[in-house]
C-alpha cells in the first residue's frame, strides 16, 4: 500500500549537519581560537544531542526546544575544548548554526518532487522555528511541520511517532517514515508506520561506523531521496 | 519596514468557502433532498462557526478542533433545514467538505511567489489536517502551518497572535497578518503586529455587506494576493 504521507527525519537524513556546523565553528574560532579542528567539536556538539533529550523523553524535565539544549551542551563543549563563546550575541549565532545547515544534493528536488504525491512532512526534533529556518536557508518547503513542537516530546519516544500520525488524520500505516537512522525507523515500525532507510555513509564523517547499511526490514531502501521517489513511484 | 514572516488568515482570505461548500451540499442533496439551496445552507454553516469557537476561546471548553465544531453545526443545521445526513460515512464527507474549498484564482501563484522572499505561514483557526488538506487540494504549500492546534485557541483571541510569533522565534512587529477580515487584522494589530488587507468582496456571494472595505489603519491593503506581493516588493 502506498503511503500517504512521508515523515522525515531531517538532522543528517535531509542536512549535512556535521559540516554546516563545522563551517560556522571554523568561522568563530577565527576570532575565538581554539586548538580542537572545528570537526571534532561538531562530533561532541552532536553526541551530546541524545543524553540531553532523554530528560525530557523520560517527563524528568518539561519539555524544552532544541535551541535550549544546543546552547547548554555547547557551554559543556567550550569547556572540554577551552574555547571562549564571546558575547552573547556571537553565542546565539553560534548555536544558531542548527538553523543554517546544508542539504545534501539530493533533499530539495526529492522533497519538491514527492510532495506532488505525498504529503511530505519534517517529524524532527527540531522545534517549528528550526525546521522553517532549515527549509528557508535551503530554498524548499515542507507540507508540515510536525515534530517535536507540534508532539511536545523527542523521538524515538513511541508518542512521537503516533500523535504525528493523528495529527495528519492518519492511521500509522499509511505513513511512511524516511530516516538515515535504523534506531528512528525501528521506532516508528514499532508504532505501526511504514519505513525507508535512505543511506547517508558520511553523516558523522568520512570514517563513519554507524548505519551504513539497513539493520531492519525496512518497507524501502535508498541511496537519496530523488532515488527514494523513484521507488515511491514504482509501488 | 519589511515583515519576515506573512500569516494568512485561510477561509475567505485564500480559500473560497462559500462555493466549495455549496458545492458538496448540492452533491449531498441528490441523494439527501432538502427544500433548501445549497448556498443558504453553506451562510448558515459558516454563521455557526464564531458562536461555536467562543466557549473554546473564553477557556470553559478545551481545545477541539473544527473537525468537531463543523460536524456539530451541521446535525443543528440538518435540524433548521431538514435535510437527512445519510449514514455516518456520508455525514463525515459532508463535515470534511472544509477540507476540499477551492482556491481563489490569485492565491496559489501569490503564495508561492511570496515564499521565496518571506516565511509564509497557515494562521488560521483549522487544524494541521485540515491546512495540510486545504494546500494539497489547491497545490500549494505553506511554509509552515500555525493555527489553532499549535497555538491551543482560536482567533481572536490575543494569545493566537503572540503565541503564533512566538513560534517563528520573531516579535509580532516582524511579522504580517494577511486577511479578508478586519476583526482579524484589528486582533493582530492589538498584538503589535503588522496587517494586510486582501479585498474579498464576493466571499460572502453577490449580496455581501461586511468588509468590503478597510476600516482600519492597516500597513498594506491589495485586491489580491498577487497585488499584496507586488505592494510588498516595492516596500
Amino acid at each position: 500500500m502506498k503511503p500517504k504521507a512521508l515523515l522525515f527525519d531531517v538532522f543528517g537524513t535531509v542536512v549535512d549537519w556535521r559540516s554546516g556546523i563545522a563551517r560556522d565553528l571554523a568561522i568563530h574560532f577565527q576570532t575565538h581560537p581554539s586548538n580542537t579542528d572545528p570537526e571534532s567539536v561538531a562530533d561532541a556538539w552532536r553526541a551530546e544531542y541524545q543524553p540531553s533529550m532523554e530528560p525530557v523523553r523520560s517527563g524528568r524535565r518539561g519539555y524544552v526546544d532544541l535551541d535550549t539544549l544546543h546552547a547548554e551542551n555547547l557551554v559543556k563543549l567550550s569547556k572540554e575544548f577551552e574555547f571562549d563563546l564571546g558575547d552573547e550575541n556571537q553565542t546565539n549565532w553560534l548555536t544558531k548554526a542548527w538553523h543554517r545547515l546544508p542539504c545534501w544534493p539530493d533533499s530539495v528536488s526529492g522533497i519538491e518532487r514527492l510532495k506532488r504525491e505525498f504529503i511530505c512532512a519534517s517529524q524532527s526534533n527540531g522545534h517549528l522555528a528550526l525546521a522553517v529556518n532549515l527549509a528557508k536557508y535551503n530554498g524548499y518547503s515542507w507540507d508540515v511541520i510536525l515534530g517535536s513542537e507540534v508532539v511536545r516530546t523527542y523521538k524515538p519516544a513511541p508518542e512521537s511517532y503516533s500523535r504525528a500520525c493523528s495529527a495528519l488524520q492518519l492511521k500509522p500505516a499509511e505513513c511512511m517514515m524516511v530516516a538515515a537512522h535504523n534506531s528512528d525507523l525501528q521506532a516508528a515500525q514499532n508504532a505501526g508506520m511504514q519505513t525507508a532507510f535512505v543511506r547517508r555513509p558520511t553523516e558523522h564523517g568520512p570514517n563513519q561506523q554507524q548505519d551504513l547499511r539497513a539493520t531492519g526490514q525496512w518497507s524501502l531502501e535508498a541511496d537519496s531521496i530523488i532515488e527514494l521517489a523513484d521507488r515511491l513511484a514504482n509501488l
